[in-house]
């Protein structure tokens, strides 16, 4: 408790990049770095590292709003016509997504989380109303998250199938899966960490593993993606952290890295098929397209990582 | 008519890929042109070709169940306490995003049009139910759509900020433009097609020149595009070809390439700093990374394309 | 079975109000009914007869689309400002309901059920597309469904607080309720029927009993409220209906009520609060205000139904 | 101006049921009114006072997330199948409803409107959260709202079929109305205030006089309400006060009567069938049945209000 009370008062972001700043760690993904990102991109394989979204199906169980997806077809090839008459005895199909925004593969905007009335760089926890985020949403993002991806498969370096539930993950193993894996990480790049839950749901119908304490990044491992000057860190979890090990914080990890140092934080990410292949070329760095849906206000995105190696 | 005719009974590329193919002129991108497309990022620039998905605003109308975006926060910073407690004095906000797959900048799946009762490859229309299409769905393109973008400036070829209501872009069209903007656009190449609607939208609250015949892609062009093996086609309007130009006939450009050819059509797609810039630098080509969300079984798919020179 | 396919073969009210008839059973519900509804009301008191319409709570488990209510609040009295200013220090409230409309207290329209591809009366199945019902949809009953209510309270009559999973309440339980009960049912009535299920929810948070086989009536019944020219029936269950009873189909009672007849069945109805009434007064007839809400082309509807001793 | 703030500070019932009371004017409808609203039914004639209910249409224009209905069908009669399997080649029709609480015909509830931070009965506005209201939510009203109800056709007063845009109903335009038409108003009765607008729709599909200022009650008349003990008061056009009539205020009535008083206020309403009957009949007294969806922590309600003469 003394360790996080010591790092919440200590790592911190705020006014670093000006206090309009609404980018938090993605201003380190430079120019430079998104070619170098390119770079990366040798064999031209690309990996949708997103689950599927599917009408009635996925992680959430409904409180507080959080419903699965919802798909709605407005209109079909069997209806007999169609309401907007196309001619050439020609049909259209039409449909309605309904998502929660957090529902499914997604990144927190820095609008997400706030402690103590404050958001990311200072900002008031009531810039967030019904009418959506004026400060930190993720529409502010919509040019950004194309960088270096550096996959840490902890799972993999542990040997395991997926780690033990609320099984936290520390620093000295993001480091030793480092060394492992042959893949430094360092500024402006975006970091998936794989504790192996995704590979437990059984084709995307059993969220069981998800529903309990989870395994994921411990809270000490903020200093370090601090250090490096990580830009965004996402995993294959609900809450990329683990939970359970700070009495009376739910989510220290994210305080820490969301609210005091702009890192946005990826959930419910697919790492099995990356994490396959980079285990049989030993290449654990990639090109990452992750771009956010420009919602207005939003306090997240739904989307489709692209891992390119 | 009688050319149209003519195209329809000859341009075809069911049965290329086997009975079983789904992803139609994908199919043209290959390992090799996604690391070509990489190759393109030289300057390290990233370009949003999304309009923004504002709750209640956007090109739609609402007939025939196309909606604009409806966007519902769950939990806002202003609220005393939240349904999930987080301890330490945090809170979080949260958001539910109601969408019209095809309404905004987005990808009609080869599901979205048909005629005489079949969609791209000879699959039917009523493979696409109340429940979904279980043919030709969006999902099956989840690792898609990245690959060499080539913009085709036409208003900027024509000199004109915009081009006509009901204006056709004919084939000589698009080879002056390539041509005059020096980037050659073939086999797997996603082509960008600018008529310069979008710009007229004052921030994206006037629709007004959606709403009538709409300046875009001649049928016949798509004779060119077949030629050519281009991946995929998308434009800053609202159908990609021009209306009006066959009588009886919506959308026979549709019936060609998506219905035919299997080329999936980018509509609303914001070009307006891309071109900008591609007139500044004279380079016209780019990566794009415009993958679909992997909605199950939808016909299209809300999405963020973003180019990268 | 050939008892179920006797009863399917002769019972039937098709063509009995005409060809283009889409009432059904409420063609029973006259002038003169209403005003003995009206008379029987003499203590004055008034009993809601549905769940709670509670965000993310309810019988529904997702299945086919059917999820539980959604709501959502589109301003608060806790945002800083509102969309819309009011002046004078004033501030508004506002919100957004999504229901499944069979989600719930509800009606199934005429068009909810066919079979062999015809509705009631004789209408095609096609005449419901994903644009609605254009025959048979419940905005046709705008102005019906206040008649007298009768209530038989089954679970009472046998003497348990529920009936068992998957009972089946047979015609001579329906005629054992009416003599002990004293209220003779009859034409233009509307049944009210209990199994004591609704009283197992606690306080309609557990839905465990609405999951498996439920108790309701047997398909045979559809013969006796047939005879009585019963207007419609409502259950405090999911199905009305008994399910399990008959090999290979799902739901007889409502091909033989609800297809055959023209019988609305109400579901989901919450009746303990009136049964306990009635139990207390030995007086099991009220007038009864049930409509539906007129969703144009709507399978089914959400109400509140009131029962007026 | 003057004569407002007398009002304002001077009409309430705040505290006059008691410090928890919820209910406001409602309170008016006792057990015994009930019954003379039941003796009021002769002819057994029963008029739909609600305006349809159908997807893309209706008075709503988007702003401030209030959207016209939205239906959707989840399952048709044109599927080859549907996701629960029925035997006995038998299917269904299923369909989702996204409605607007306040969006087409409606009540208000007593948490739909607050000033100085306080709702009704001195509840404070922060008691409306993301998670709906605790205090004067439209649920609480679940048995409620069926009374005598009387109607005061004022546009037939006038002699006109609609009254001019913004014009003010005054007290003794009631008073007129209530002598010419001869059903005097008093305690626990429910008011229906006809200006003609909803008249002017061309069968519910032009809005446009909804648009600007309304014709309505002015706010004076608040203070003849509250001497007569009205429960509720309705009307046919969208705010059921007159818009304009006092700079820097756009809602006074509503302030005066749901704020202060506690009386529920009922919009869009349909009453032109209902007034021709009247004007017939001479008649324009009724029983009421406008009881309210109970939607939890609601700030109004859809609902299909029935008079039953």
């Amino acid at each position: 408790m003394a360790e996080f009370a010591d790092l919440l008062a200590t790592l911190s972001n705020w006014g670093k990049w000006g206090p309009d700043d609404e980018l938090g760690a993605l201003n380190y993904i430079t120019s430079e770095k998104r070619v170098e990102a390119a770079g990366l991109v040798h064999r031209g394989e690309s990996f949708s590292l997103a689950i599927p979204i599917t009408g009635g199906q996925g992680p959430q169980g409904g409180a507080g709003g959080r419903v699965n997806p919802m798909h709605f077809m407005t209109a079909t090839g069997c209806d007999p016509t169609t309401t907007v008459p196309l001619g050439g005895d020609a049909g259209y199909t039409d449909d309605f997504l309904g998502i929660a925004v957090q529902g499914g593969t997604q990144w927190d905007a820095l609008c997400h989380i706030f402690y103590a009335d404050r958001m990311y760089n200072d900002f008031p926890a009531s810039a967030v109303t019904s009418a959506g985020a004026s400060r930190n949403g993720i529409e502010k993002m919509h040019d950004q998250f194309v960088s270096r991806g550096v996959l840490l498969d902890i799972a993999r370096l542990k040997g395991v199938d997926c780690l033990e539930p609320g099984e936290a993950i520390m620093t000295d193993d993001l480091l030793a899966a480092e060394k492992a894996q042959g893949a430094q990480f360092g500024e402006g790049d975006i970091l998936l960490v794989r504790t192996g839950q995704m590979g437990t749901t059984k084709n995307f119908t059993d969220w069981s593993r998800f529903r309990g304490p989870e395994p994921g990044l411990h809270f000490e491992t903020a200093e370090l993606l601090h250090e490096r000057r990580v830009a965004a860190v996402a995993a294959d979890n609900m809450m990329v952290e683990a939970t359970g090990h700070l009495p009376g914080y739910y989510v220290p990890f994210h305080m820490l890295a969301l609210v005091n140092l702009g890192i946005h934080l990826g959930e419910f990410w697919f790492l099995e098929a990356l994490a396959d292949d980079c285990a049989t070329d030993g290449v654990y760095e990639f090109m990452l397209a992750a771009q956010a849906l420009p919602i207005t206000g939003g306090t997240g995105t739904p989307l489709n990582p692209l891992a390119i190696k």
